[in-house]
């Protein structure tokens, strides 16, 4: 397949030359962690930052960490289902990974963006964000909600994000925002192998029986409605860009097109002619599917509050 | 906590002194495989090896990996449930990724023994055996089936299970079946870790709230009716293990015993007074509980099959 080698390395040497597309030079935001790209990053780390107050976001980074956590997990959770579920067994493992690399993104987002969101003075964890807190409280795109569907229309959706997710977070580890930086630079590499998996299924699809090819058809037509919200700006991003903390999603937009349309060219697909869905997650308006993933999730913390068991 | 460290190496370097406990020794089962303990090995190098002929079962040690095999698929498939929906975001982590080695271990075994059992003179493949055996062909034992309940519950089903598995593994590392032995050594590296996991959440369990500790004791008592099944005996290990293929189920429970009463005792938890369930599941008998889980589980690859979309 043509998609271009992706060099993370490369990305992260010159971050900022990327980041300049979306954001303003300067690290007058820089936080006084001591978190910096290229280590080895476990959300544990990072709780332990913000524990001690040495990574405290704004509460602008806190919403934006919010929104890529949300992002992830919600992904995560509609994932998990496919494993001992997928076509083949191979397959099952492979989106179980994926789920699990998405669910390792989401608890460092919201550890981080728990710094700034306690009410009263103490950090948020985790798990409070995860389990505590109401639909309209989420701030996910609505793509990660969307179902499963069939293999094809959840290979449609990986598509999508994984492309997405990919140019973000290579932007992403030029922030002036250190911890932010960080959780891109791992999450990078994961997410550069999600985007691989993707391409190659929608490729084998596509260019397979045709049934498979119907079905791909099928999927991206279901997904790409959706696609629209990932890309819209709003004064929250605006101000992080201008701070060099945040990348502005409709800088990002005119690369994702590209390489997805160069799998579209090869697979011999069409980008998909359909009319966007309205968005709203950003701002807390999700579709009914998330009420459904959110009382499964939370259903055991939520009968065992604080019981720490 | 007192659980002695294991050391993967040592047991694998005086492999057939522990194996002998339960086998006999002698290596004229010795099959031409290139495979050998200590290389990283996939289900596709075994499928590969199987293809060609270089890897052949006997109707004896493909009915083995069977059991083995069932074993690791239908826990993947309850463990897989708890992605999100763990008491913990990291916990999720966790169990997906034990859920993942054990969905690693059941394609290898499954690969292994489609080898030897294809009507047509043709391997069958993993997903074959998956998906399109039904449910009295099953060798799973009963513990693998029993319900996920809550978190306590899984905890007292994976401590049971790892240390069961870790025990068996690590003397079949030992096999004169190249094989089995090459699948057992990379599977006893991961289930030492699930066995340290599953261990200290017994403790902390037991040793936290009053709650933690009632649940921790309840899910005990409701695994413990499936322990004794582990342990039988039966014509096809006894012939297997009189030719240094396979281990004696019930040589290895001493050990089982030993260990986790070390855990039990520093938890300062009984060993449950439960009778034993019947149990008939290396026979294909099983609860009404496997049915559930293989709808759920084969549903895709049958609606579609041999579509390899």
């Amino acid at each position: 397949m043509s998609t271009p080698a992706t060099n993370t390395e490369a990305s992260e040497t010159h971050g900022h030359g990327d980041i300049s597309t979306g954001v303003a030079g300067g690290d007058s935001n820089a936080s006084a962690t001591r978190i910096t790209p290229g280590n080895a990053l476990r959300p544990e780390d990072i709780a332990l930052e913000v524990r001690t107050g040495l990574a405290k976001p704004s509460g602008d980074v806190a919403e934006y960490a919010l929104r890529l956590g949300d992002d992830a997990l919600i992904l995560a959770q509609r994932l998990g289902h496919w494993i001992s579920r997928a076509p083949e067994l191979e397959e099952d493992v492979a989106l179980g990974n994926i789920a699990l690399d998405q669910l390792g993104h989401a608890r460092s987002f919201l550890t981080y963006a728990g710094g700034a969101l306690g009410e009263n003075g103490t950090p948020q964890s985790e798990d409070d964000l995860a389990y505590f807190r109401r639909e309209h409280e989420f701030r996910s795109a609505h793509l990660f909600e969307q179902p499963n569907g069939d293999f094809a229309a959840t290979i449609a959706r990986q598509f999508v994000v994984s492309y997405y997710q990919f140019e973000l977070y290579r932007r992403l580890t030029g922030s002036t925002d250190a911890t932010l930086a960080a959780i891109a630079a791992k999450a990078v590499k994961e997410v550069d192998y999600h985007r691989d998996h993707s391409a190659q299924w929608v490729l084998r699809l596509a260019g397979g029986t045709d049934e498979s090819r119907k079905r791909m058809i099928h999927g991206l037509k279901l997904m790409w409605p959706y696609v629209g919200e990932l890309f819209e700006d709003d004064a929250l991003v605006t101000r992080l860009a201008e701070a060099g903390a945040a990348v502005v999603p409709s800088s990002i937009r005119e690369d994702f097109d590209r390489l997805t349309g160069e799998v579209f060219a090869e697979a011999e697909l069409e980008v998909p002619d359909v009319p966007s869905a309205p968005g709203g997650g950003r701002q807390g308006k999700h579709s009914e599917h998330l009420g459904y993933i959110l009382a499964e999730m939370q259903v055991l913390a939520r009968e065992h509050p604080g019981a720490n068991w």
